[in-house]
Parts: C-alpha cells; structure tokens; sequence
C-alpha cells in the first residue's frame, strides 16, 4: 500500500506542484470539491481589481473599445480553445451552460428540419435535460425528445435523429465517454452531436477537432476555477458557423451592431453567438483564471489526475475494503477527474468530513463524490483524506449528520 | 441666463451632492455618459474583493449556502424593487437583459394562446426587436410583429393583441412614456404589457404597481452602476407569477434543485424565471452599486435631474442659440433623465468633446446624447460642460473628427 512518506516522494518531485500557490486554499482543509466549485487564484483577484479599478474605474464607457470589452467573449474564449481542441474563432465565452445549450439546440434542430428526434441521456444532469425538451417544444415542428438510458442511445440512432447530446463525464459518477467513437456514430446516422463540457474541460484532454464534434459547450466554474456562477463556453465548428442560426439573437451578435439596424443579420464566426453584453467583470474572473494554464499542459494535469484518482480508489480499498462500491470506472479510459463512491450513509458520511475539514459532496441518493484537481492538490492530500475518512468511518456520528453540503452547486 | 456662480450655489445646498464622493470619476473629465454606462462606485469594489476574498476564497463551495448565494438573485432583486415601484418577491437579477425579455415574451405569448399579434415600437434598442422576432417565431403558431411608429400603437390595439412591448424611455430621445397611461389602454384590449426599463430605472420614478405592468426589465450597467455587462432585471407582477410559464428553465428554477427531478417543475415565485447560476461576482458589483440608494430617495434624485437637464437645455439654447435641435421634451412629465440634440456634424461633436474631458455620446445618424445622473454630477458640470461645448463649434475641429466613442455602448 501507498504511505504517506510515498506521497511526499511523489509531491517533491511534481513539475506542476508549484501552481498550488497560486490558488487561495485554507489551512488544514482539503478540498475534494473543485468539480463543483473550482477555487480563486491570485490572478483571478488581480484582474478583476484591474477591471474595476482602471478599465471600467478610469475608462468608463471607453472601457468597450479601449480594454477591448466587445471582443471578450471570442478573446477569452480563444485563449480556452486548447484545452478542448478548438481551432481559434471557434470558442466563446459568455452566458450560462444552460443559455449556451438552448442556442445549439434550437438552432440544430433548425439545421435538420427533416428530423424529429432528440437522443439525450437519461442521466444527464437535470438542466441539460429541462432546456433541451424547452427548446424542443419551440422548434416549430413536433420533436420527440428520447432521455434514455446512455447504453441505449447508440441502438437508438436512425433516420430520424436530428441531434444527440450527451455529457462527456457524468456528473454523478465521473464516468467518460467515448468523445470520437460516438461522435463518429451519431455522424455515420447523420445526425448532430452536441456534447456538454461541463465535466471534461480542464479536468481530461479534449480534442472536439480530432473528434469532429459538432458543437460542445461547458461551464467556467468548475475545473476552469472561474468563480461562482461563471460565464460558460461554446464550441462551435468552423463548418458549421454561417449555417447554425443563434435563436436567441441580440445587438452584440450582429454584424454591425452600432448601425442599430432593424433587421438582424448575423456577425461572422462566433460572434454571431454572442447575444448581449456579458458582465466584464465575470469575464475578467475567468480570463485571469486561465493564467494558470500557461504553466501547466493538459497532458500533466491528464497524468497527475489519474494518479490522484488510483492513489484515492487504491487507499479506500485499502484501508476500507468492501466498505464501499467504487462507481467511477477503473478503466483510465473511461474515467474523469472524480471518484464517486457509493454507500447507503453516503449523506452523513459527506458531512463529517466536511466536519473534519476535507470538503467532498453529496449527490443524491447515495453517491460521495470527491473531485481531484491537479493543480492545486498534492498527493499527501488524497492519503490524509482517506485517513480521515477511516477515522470517520469508526465513528457513528455519520449516521445521523445535519443539512449542509447538500446544497452544494453540482 | 444661469452663471457659473449659481451653480456653485445649486451644489451648495443640494442633498445629495456628497454621494458623488462614492464613485470613482476621473479629475478633468465631465462624465455625461451614464445613461451609457454607470461609474465605479467604493461600494463596488469592496463587495466585489468581499466575495472573491472572503465568500468563494475562504468559503469555497460552502458559498451556495453560507453567503446566500441560492438566493442572491431575488435578494438583490429585493433591493432594486423599491426603485421601480415593485413589492418583495417581484423581482429578480440575472442573465442579461435580452435573455430576461426572451423569457417574457416566450411565457406571454403562451398566456395569449387566442391571440397572434406583438406591437412594439419601431424606435426600441434594437435588441428588444430582434428577440421579440426570434421568440414569435417560437411560439408555435403564427405571430405577427407589428414593429412601428410609437404614435400608431393605441390605434393597432385590438383583441388580436397578445402582447404590447414598449421602451419607457426613449435611448435616442430621451422621451419618456405614460407608464399608467399606456397600460391601461392596452389592458382595455386585454393584451399584456411589457416595459422595457432600461433607460428608465434609477433614472425616474416609476411605480409598476400603480401602472398595474404585467411585466417589465431593464439592466443593472445604465443609472443602476453595476458595471458593464451588469446582470439585467425582471418584474413580474405577483399576479403572474405560477402563471406566467418560464420558456428557458433551468435546474436553479426547480422547485426542488437538489433532488435532481427528471422533470421540470417551477418553484415558487420569481425563482422559478432563474435558468443557472447566474456570475455571483457580477451580482456583487451590482448588489454594492445599490448601496448608495440607501442614502438619495428616487424622490430628491428626479428632482435635480430635472434641474440639471433644464439648467443644460437652457444653457444650450442661451449660449448656442439655433445651433442644436433640442430632441428631448421640454415636458418635464415627457423627459427622462437625458437630453439628446441633433446636429449634422453630431459624430464629430461628440469626438471633439471627448477630447476636451466631456463624455457623452452619439446614436445614429444625428443624435449626440447626454446623460445627467443626479448621483455623481453637479450643477457646475452642466455649466463648465455647456462652455466646452460653446469653444468646440467655434472651432472646426468637429467637422473631421475620428471615430472613437461611437462604439460606446447604450
């Protein structure tokens, strides 16, 4: 079994051990919980600071030219392009994950009026599922929208299927799909693939180029660390921008926007997503959020979190065999930056940790989810967590634990 | 004519001259662009560092809970109804402003099933008329825009009305609506109402619940100073609420988020028009930009609006006699909280002013527009304001000035 002292082995010699520093964690706590809510870096606090005080502070309304507000959305969104495999002009960012699903969706509903199917998961998480039977619902023809078990979607797909969207790693028990293989199916059926990011990005290496994904789109406050509430992003691929229409259009997705034209038409490339202005100062948290990237590759943090999830299932086997189900896969293939474990005090046990300063979360009903970040967290932080989830497992006092995390934003 | 000693004097004895000491504003400069984009306020920043420090750097995902963030929303929607004349519960921040009127327009017209026409007025932003269209052609069944001039509105009333959307303040003009009056008519039609306040809130007093609205929104970046990109407001009568359905619904609007329910159903009250998550941060900037509210009553801040507006159209008429078409109504109960001259070399104006410390702004084709925002600027302003622009149009500057502050934005 891993010791602790094998851990420390493992930190000292870590080439992206250093970046800890840039992120505001607390003593004595070890926070698990960075695929809910990712934490504040410095750079984050410098340039919103920088935006309130000097773009917005000093240049007032000239802020929009001079800091160049109008193009953030396609200018951060370049700079998050790489970490999910998009070409520049490709990526945007702004709105929310669910504002950015409903524009893909009604407009790829559009792009294949000949089809009247939709193919989601069934465990999709709940958002994704609302807006997409919404958006549905408006299409201007009946579409049927199938949320299904994921095992089935493939057997699912024929003629009629207009769109298939699906999560790449699952919220609950960090399983990852097939991004090419899948795509490549839903393409041979002839239909659209609209994958959700929300899991994925910053978190496993994304190639939508290499898979030939249609359209993707994830939030910014997760493994990105873009703060609460976080502006989201948008993949659009190249070919289909001109074709894709944006059903929810506004002044800053038009072509000539200060012309005050009655008549929309349409910007090119991914402005045309673009609707109102987005706050410059959320922008601003998720650019500076990105800095931390410029020091780290995907393929390290890819690497790093493997370890981190081996290290967590190999110690919990350990240290707490048959104690409890392992959802998350084994398979590296198949498997996120999360562990999720399954046990039927899962609630309580969530709790007492939370008590004991190690921060996981609870998802209904009986899944403990622990998120392993690897720019912030060390290996001797996966092993006294498992310790402590030892010590808390002697105890009783999980049995019977308060209302707290749950409330946890997923 | 009023001299440059009387208005010493104004500033003297007026109220709320000391609250311009809570924003940020450059020495030199006469910022008349607030109807654009509202200053910094101290309040601000130190909300803004409060949640990056202290609510999402100490408290991590424990924010949700423990600083309010679930319910930030409609609390800071709590704060911002007085000042449209809205009960507790009947507002709510987030999205952007586009977005709120999407969801408006897509549940009213469900509301109105019997009925297939939307009248607005021709002269709105031009994002209301491209959102109006983009939902119409949603509604599941044929709808007709009738997008004209605001004088033919009353007379297109009629039982096939589903839905009257109107901006309350003119962004060109500055011309301000019969909040009551026209409601009235359009409910005689049995139609609904829908105001867009943009222009108006913080700028005017308004009562939406003496005009009965049905629904209204406007953003948070204008007279409000949440910044730019600020998240945007939604009225929505109590009268409605459980009836009016959410087009765009997301997992924060269930009314039960956390049991992760397949289905979608409402939760009480205005949370059931939030989609996701909305930046928390940008909430921030716009929950402390309400802070100074506390201080001016809507009643003192009209007030010396409507002394600053006539002090500059007097000066303007005195000093440059003929020169300038004054656009905006005399009619105090006509005049919103700007004044908007028309000129053929307004572009050019507005350039070499610019250049000259005074910040205003120009809208297509002729229109160079002023913003007097009773919170930060003084009578001297309006004075000191009116010279400079009396030693531009000696000059010839004006006539080939660069483009620059014309991609401000409204």
């Amino acid at each position: 079994m891993t010791a602790r002292v094998d851990c420390v082995a493992l930190d000292a010699k870590d080439a992206i051990a250093p970046l800890r520093d840039e992120f505001m964690l607390n003593e004595h706590e070890i926070y698990l919980d960075g695929n809910s809510l990712g934490p504040v870096s410095r750079a984050v606090a410098a340039r919103v600071n920088e935006v309130i005080n000097d773009e917005w502070g000093r240049g007032l309304v000239r802020g929009w030219n001079e800091s160049g507000w109008m193009e953030m959305p396609t200018r951060v969104g370049d700079r998050l392009a790489p970490l999910i495999g998009a070409q520049p002009g490709e990526v945007l960012v702004a709105d929310t994950l669910t504002f950015l699903l409903a524009k893909i969706i009604g407009g790829a509903l559009d792009l294949r009026k000949d089809r009247s199917v939709v193919l989601t998961d069934v465990a999709n998480f709940h958002s994704d599922l609302y807006i997409v039977r919404a958006m549905a619902a408006r299409a201007g023809r009946p579409i049927t929208v199938k949320a299904i078990e994921r095992s089935a979607i493939e057997s699912e797909l024929n003629d009629d299927v207009a769109l298939v969207m699906l999560t790449h790693v699952d919220f609950r028990s960090g399983e990852m799909l097939d991004l090419k293989g899948i795509t490549t199916k839903v393409h041979d059926a002839g239909a659209l693939m609209l994958w959700d990011l929300a899991h994925s990005a910053g978190a496993v290496p994304l190639d939508v180029t290499g898979a030939n994904a249609d359209f993707a789109a994830g939030c910014g406050y997760k493994y990105l660390n873009g703060g609460p509430g976080s502006p989201a992003f948008l993949y659009v691929r190249k070919s289909w921008q001109g074709l894709l229409e944006n059903p929810l259009p506004g002044w800053l997705g038009h072509a000539r926007p200060f012309d005050f034209e009655l008549d929309y038409e349409p910007a090119e490339g991914m402005q045309a997503f673009v609707t109102s202005s987005p706050s410059i100062v959320a922008l601003a948290a998720l650019d500076g959020a990105l800095d931390v990237w410029d020091r780290a590759s995907m393929d390290q943090v890819r690497a790093k979190s493997l370890q981190l999830t081996d290290l967590f299932i190999e110690l919990v086997e350990a240290r707490l065999p048959g104690v409890f189900e392992i959802v998350t896969p084994r398979d590296h293939a198949k498997r996120g930056s999360q562990v999720a474990l399954r046990h039927p005090d899962s609630y309580g046990i969530i709790q007492a940790l939370l008590q004991r300063g190690v921060i996981g979360d609870f998802r209904d009903p009986d899944i403990a989810r622990f998120g392993f970040t690897p720019l912030y967290l060390r290996f001797v932080d996966v092993f006294d967590a498992v310790e402590i989830l030892v010590d808390v497992m002697k105890g009783e006092s999980y049995r019977d634990a308060e209302f707290a995390v749950r409330n946890a934003v997923t």
